[in-house]
């Protein structure tokens, strides 16, 4: 018989999650999000972007606590279907602080959306204009152009957005559909941990806010996306280091006539490191007699929540409940439950774990709060959902 | 002002799927199974291979209605949680039909699998037998074996098995724990095509049971696992050549005394034809005004249910409302609607589709019967996931 094992490591740091998991021994696998730290990440954005309007992106965690908060504190919502308004709008989220910026919509969901009051629609094709001038006659649209996405850890593909040249002649034609030419969207690609990166797409920004006003199309908002990342394995920088950045290209291209309304749509930034996903060993094995590496397979994996494992895109800092300075460490592949052979977390990336770790142990994965819960597959494998608690 | 567009398209073959999907005009996405095609498969499996004992993987398709259609005709079930092994004891499955074929399992499942009757285990490592051990007592187990996947189309990593050598050392371990070593099993890799990959795992299997022998372990059982295709863009080999070239090794390896008992674990091969998923085109967009590459945004993707386009694996054969004869056709990359960058299914695959198409339009994905529905995301982006209707 062994003593049952601690749920969480020794060295665990947030204090308000440590307390609540030793008390509730939540079952795994499970989110546990701090609420109070999406309101610091909140606050650690506004006062480094004064200027911006923060538009929660609510796909990256759509709990209703998150959202419930964060519409106290006066945010805006970036929504991706007429679900998420409808959970924006039953947080507290007002009409005119929602934007649908999702460029693929369907015709009667953004009638749906005009219905709820909704007014702000991103856009970055033709098909797309015609729709909304037809069910969102009058609404303000903004035209999201192509940026390349390098220095970013969750890969940017084409996608989203359209070339400058093609944006310009779009938003002359939402003009003469009778919509509102707003201004223009930009990503730079997720977990971005360069915040130059910005600057390129700001100069195109600019470049089409001049070129438009020639036409007598007066833009006034420039959308600079989310990106914003959370703290892996390694530092990123602050959130005053991006705010300094963004602002000093808005200043060097747009010069004294900045944009009135300049648009943030932080997800991962804002819940990222406020949650952690605490999952069970469930078996440590070996492949030969001959090849030592440890297979540590858990309760949670790819098609669990842990999507963004894909590629080994997110490496997530992990903790064990074994984590001692005595014990000795080697290195593992670590996998989920599934009976399905991708589901592999990690491979390639060399995670160190103790030897001592065996079935019953807990993992904690940290930085887990963003993009996680509603990726979970439904039931596969007939597993169900990783439960989530908010804090 | 468009005429309402047909929901399939005039040259659809499956004269059941057509009519129910022509009358019904099912809200889309979903996933439109004709039962009746499984029954097919699973009496074509039977009759090519008369000796094996068929153990439907139920992860490949867990519906009801299609659990208890193969219940009705004998079928046994391979389940990967206890989830699953309750849902087919629901349908009508018997705990001896039943086997717990995943290698990855909680002491406390195996405890719950016990408890409803279950004594067939897979295992592939030491620690896994000693949970066997206290939680099933005297059941029967596998050891699952390492082989390759060449061929296979679906990737297959070194997440499952051991080396034949181990097999050996953890088969004999089994009887010592009080264990029964029933026999050996092996994936050649889902959706293989090459029916002379068994031979290599069929080889391995009889040497281990050979080696055993001396020991005085009788192993009685070989467990050939899934693999078999469906059909998707191009022909693949009969039942009847698979049953041909797995009996064949069957003799060469074993001679005479070939294994009492033969499971086959099909999944793919039993549902993929017999599903069709329908989506609804959101919108037609190009890039820039010079690459005329058009991209085709759908109501479903790789987090809705259509994980296994996942590097371009799986290449559903599609078929739109607007294929006709007169019609010109291009390239295309096709896309899910999440805001996610990486929900593409085919940039790569050079699927042509009609310049007709615009949004609206429905495109359906042919012989998706397996791994989709439980496989989509509970509800990310807010999307919830496709509807099913077995019929």
């Amino acid at each position: 018989m062994h003593a049952a094992p601690a749920i969480i490591s020794p060295t665990f740091s947030n204090e308000k999650l440590r307390s609540f998991i030793q008390q509730a021994q939540p079952a795994t696998p499970c989110l546990v999000l701090d609420v109070d730290r999406v309101e610091h990440n909140y606050l650690a954005l506004k006062a480094a972007m004064p200027e911006a309007s923060i538009f929660y992106a609510i796909k990256s965690n759509p709990a209703a606590p998150v959202l419930r908060r964060l519409a106290k504190l006066g945010s805006s919502f970036d929504c991706a279907s007429v679900n998420e308004i409808d959970m924006a709008l039953e947080a507290g989220g007002t009409p005119e602080r929602i934007s649908f910026g999702n460029t693929i919509k369907k015709q009667r969901d953004i009638a749906a959306a005009y219905a709820r009051g909704i007014r702000i629609y991103a856009f970055d094709s033709e098909m797309e204009l015609h729709k909304l001038a037809e069910s969102a006659p009058g609404s303000r649209v903004f035209c999201r152009i192509l940026t390349s996405g390098e220095g970013a850890d969750w890969p940017l593909s084409r996608k989203f957005g359209c070339e400058p040249d093609m944006a310009y002649d779009l938003l002359l034609k939402a003009h003469e559909l009778g919509l509102k030419p707003w201004g223009v969207s930009f990503h730079v690609g997720s977990q971005q941990k360069n915040p130059k990166m910005w600057d390129e797409a700001v100069r195109s920004s600019a470049r089409l806010f001049k070129k438009l006003e020639k036409k007598g199309i007066e833009l006034s908002m420039i959308n600079m996306g989310g990106g914003f990342p959370t703290i892996y394995q390694k530092p990123v920088p602050t959130a005053d280091e991006y705010g300094r950045a963004i602002h000093g290209s808005l200043t060097k291209h747009f010069g004294n006539a900045i944009p009135k309304t300049i648009i943030i749509e932080p997800g991962r930034g804002m819940v990222g490191d406020a949650g952690v996903v605490l999952s069970e060993v469930v078996l440590v094995a070996t492949k030969s007699k001959t090849d030592p590496v440890r297979w540590v397979y858990l309760d949670i994996g790819k098609y669990g929540g842990l999507q963004e494992t894909m590629d080994e895109a997110i490496k997530y800092p992990l903790e064990t409940s074994k984590d001692t300075e005595a014990g000795t460490r080697s290195r593992v592949i670590i996998a989920g439950p599934t009976c399905d052979s991708t589901d592999v977390l990690y491979e390639k990336a060399e995670y160190n774990l103790p030897d001592a770790l065996e079935a019953g142990d807990f993992i904690t994965f940290h930085s887990a709060g963003a993009y996680t819960t509603t990726y979970a597959a439904q039931s596969f494998n007939g597993f169900t959902p990783l439960a989530e608690h908010y804090i």
